[in-house]
């Protein structure tokens, strides 16, 4: 049965594809390369703007990852697509506003283990499209778009799958304090590890897990050396609980949370190492990014945006700007794009490098960012919007941001507030949102209402996913 | 009269010099080198933590610095001796912290230009020590550090002298609005431009002078290309009012801030290329930081301090902590350093480098960063003393910092408070200095307390220089 369904809606998504014209640049950039490129998108979870050496954090050691901002491009305004995990995913996945697929929600900020939705089987993900055209596919760490059966990474154009449905947080053995949070124990998060459909440890042992996702990336690509292959390597840290492997626990001058950036980091180091030792370095590009901003109100144990605003969960830019880089070495042009870039582009981005079909019967919200990386042209995107589960707070045009809505993460009190007109900053000047002039440019307001206006216009919001609930709600 | 008053203190100098003992890693590291090397020190004004694209700015572009940072050492823990600009440059140039020098005041934050004080004529300067080991000196762009004769550059052991005598926004011809210095007019400053003790332009074109500053020190590479030389290039930028020349004004997403930090950048480039056509790029170190963190009132016209609190004029981390960069090809060990280091230390640093002599008729605060430098060990610096004016407000030791009074920059409400216990901070894991840990350490404090015993113990405090004014006060 499950089978059968699955052959169906493969089959309807090939009708999908099949029609998507082929534009002569994505053409042409496939067939200047010789063999088709391999793609390794790296998430990290919860890591902030500045938590990366090379984008400033003092006490975080990041050698390889900073090797490669040097030597392939560093974005400095890539944004998630959403402040959250479950909806950002979703947009990275789909090339789509969380919004249109339903996964994101008022009532729900994310996917929980009594949830009985996840990413609608009428989506099209990345990993779809690529295999299409003959790619091996792998997702690798964290999922949380769905974890019932037709949810799973291999329902949705994943040949293999090594990690967990959800966040490393969730299946506490009892409610837990914040105190046994940041002092974690393995055995208080009752989390399953999964190998395709299956599950084979219980809880995970989140010692080791970010050890063992990179060895499953590592084994994954020997195993397909020969053949074009697409990783998506969703780590789970450093998402709280932090854990690290021995070789990395204590010996961060950060503290725990460096442990665990600098294990990510390590892994970096063993991918590229692996690649070079096959030959493959330069025939696949590496994105490197992250799923939102950092979890603040967990305190030292949370990241750090930087000199950007607030942190995970809110519109500001620390909830959804992230540490960005594009690797891929020969190909992309070294340099530090300033330029807006999204996870919502990687869709649209990779598939020009592949050869893969982007559909033409939905609103794909995804740019082809390939003229960016491989010959300095200006980023094509320059509208952002920021919603905060189904509402869409602040949108950004060019260096301006207005906020119609904002809300702080976490407090307490309800600190919702409606700004008419909107708190208006010039991001580019004013990085951390500190000076606000809504009364200096009006016209920049009635721009941006009018890019709300069209926006809205053809927008068709998705049955919420995240409300429904395995027992009904 | 001048010429022998300036004659006998050389002679003084050099009987306190001359007795210093030569340490034996001082003297493997000069032989271990065919040829002295040359020094240049690139001092910033008013520049943030977070103001270089490799510090984590996202709309400063700084190609030439993020290369000296990836192949070079870039120190995320290097202090400036003062969170002003007098204080700061006194500690540079005697590596001794401005207390000792009286160069800091409780009465006035910095010289003006109807000071009559100045360095004292019996500290010796960084530039005095390696001239007398046969060194060609030059000091270009901002002194600060007295500009009646006896303090100017050319009486301090530089052979040469181009800049202007004090801040860039003195001499101000009517008291200026913040409107007037945010959208300044070269000519409402009246700031003298010198070549050695000659004023040669009035007002100086602050336009050109960050080009001008570069250019100079290039004529004098080229100039003394057959000798060992030492260069403190001070730029005058990127302190209020900001000025940039016709190619770099309105270039930078940054906005006219932007302008001068890519300006400063750009000059750094060209002196690079010019070290390297003239093969002195490999006996060559550069060293580039800023005198205090960014003047935060200013608003987007001011500097990011990044991650950190606060901004200049105050003791926290904002204020003294800088980006910091050592370059030297092939020498020095590229890596990214979290250990302590301050201006203080170049002093000591140079003078083993270049076989000049360390003080020892007085007190130094200045450490040898060589074996962190050349061999990638620890660095030698384990405290840092945080002075606003003479009062020491904040004592870091390790990864701990207390600070026994704060004090925000410039709110108009006394804001001075005293803490005791002192409020404590681990910089290591909470660089921002968002969560204070005093009752979890009392034995920091303990152990922090005694180090300010043992500090005040050897304390003598100089006459306060920056009190005297011309008229008398």
């Amino acid at each position: 049965m499950k089978n059968s369904d699955s052959s169906r809606r493969r089959f309807l998504k090939t009708l999908a594809l099949g029609s998507a014209a082929v534009s002569l640049s994505t053409l042409a950039r496939c067939c200047a390369t010789s063999a088709k490129p391999n793609i390794l998108i790296i998430f990290a979870d919860d890591l902030g703007f500045g938590d990366l050496g090379v984008f400033g954090h003092p006490t975080i050691a990041t050698p390889n990852l900073d090797r490669m901002a040097a030597e392939g491009q560093k974005w400095t305004s890539f944004y998630a697509a959403a402040s959250v995990c479950t909806p950002s995913r979703a947009g990275l996945m789909t090339g789509r506003l969380p919004v249109r697929s339903g996964m994101c929600s008022d009532k729900k900020r994310v996917l929980f283990p009594d949830s009985a939705g996840g990413l609608p089987q009428s989506e099209i993900t990345i990993a779809e499209a690529v295999r299409q055209v003959g790619y091996k596919t792998a997702c690798i760490g964290k999922w949380h778009l769905g974890h019932l059966p037709p949810y799973l990474p291999t329902n949705n154009g994943f040949d293999y799958y090594f990690g967990i449905p959800y966040s490393n947080d969730m299946d506490q053995i009892r409610r837990l304090s914040r105190e046994e949070h940041t002092h974690p124990k393995v055995e208080n998060y009752n989390v399953p590890l999964m190998r395709n459909e299956e599950i084979i440890e219980r809880p995970a042992d989140q010692n080791t897990i970010t050890k063992r996702y990179t060895e499953e990336t590592i084994k994954f690509i020997r195993e397909n050396k020969d053949h074009p292959w697409f990783i998506y390597l969703a780590h789970s840290m450093v998402h709280i609980p932090l854990f690290a492997s021995e070789k990395f626990r204590g010996k961060s001058p950060r503290g725990i949370f460096g442990d665990t950036v600098a294990e990510i980091d390590d892994g970096v180091g063993r991918i590229l190492e692996t690649l070079k030792s096959l030959h493959l370095d330069k025939n696949t590009m590496i994105v490197f990014t992250s799923d939102n901003g950092p979890w603040l109100p967990f305190r030292e144990h949370g990241g750090s945006a930087g000199l950007l605003r607030d942190g995970k969960g809110t519109t500001w830019e620390g909830g959804m700007r992230e540490p960005t880089i594009f690797y891929w070495p020969g190909k992309i042009k070294p340099m530090v794009v300033a330029g807006i870039g999204s996870t919502l582009d990687l869709f649209t981005t990779i598939a020009a490098l592949t050869g893969a079909k982007v559909p033409i019967d939905r609103i794909m919200d995804s740019m082809d960012l390939g003229p960016t990386l491989f010959e300095g042209k200006p980023s094509p995107r320059d509208v952002m919007f920021y919603y905060r589960g189904q509402q869409l707070f602040a949108v950004r045009k060019g260096a301006y941001k207005a906020h119609f809505v904002t809300m702080t993460a976490y407090q307490k009190d309800n600190n919702r507030r409606e700004h008419d007109p909107p708190l208006l900053f010039n991001l580019n000047h004013d990085p951390s949102e500190k000076y606000e002039i809504s009364a200096r440019h009006p016209e920049v307001i009635e721009e941006i209402r009018q890019i709300v206006k069209e926006h809205e216009l053809n927008l068709i919001r998705g049955e919420d996913q995240l409300a429904k609930r395995i027992n009904g709600d």
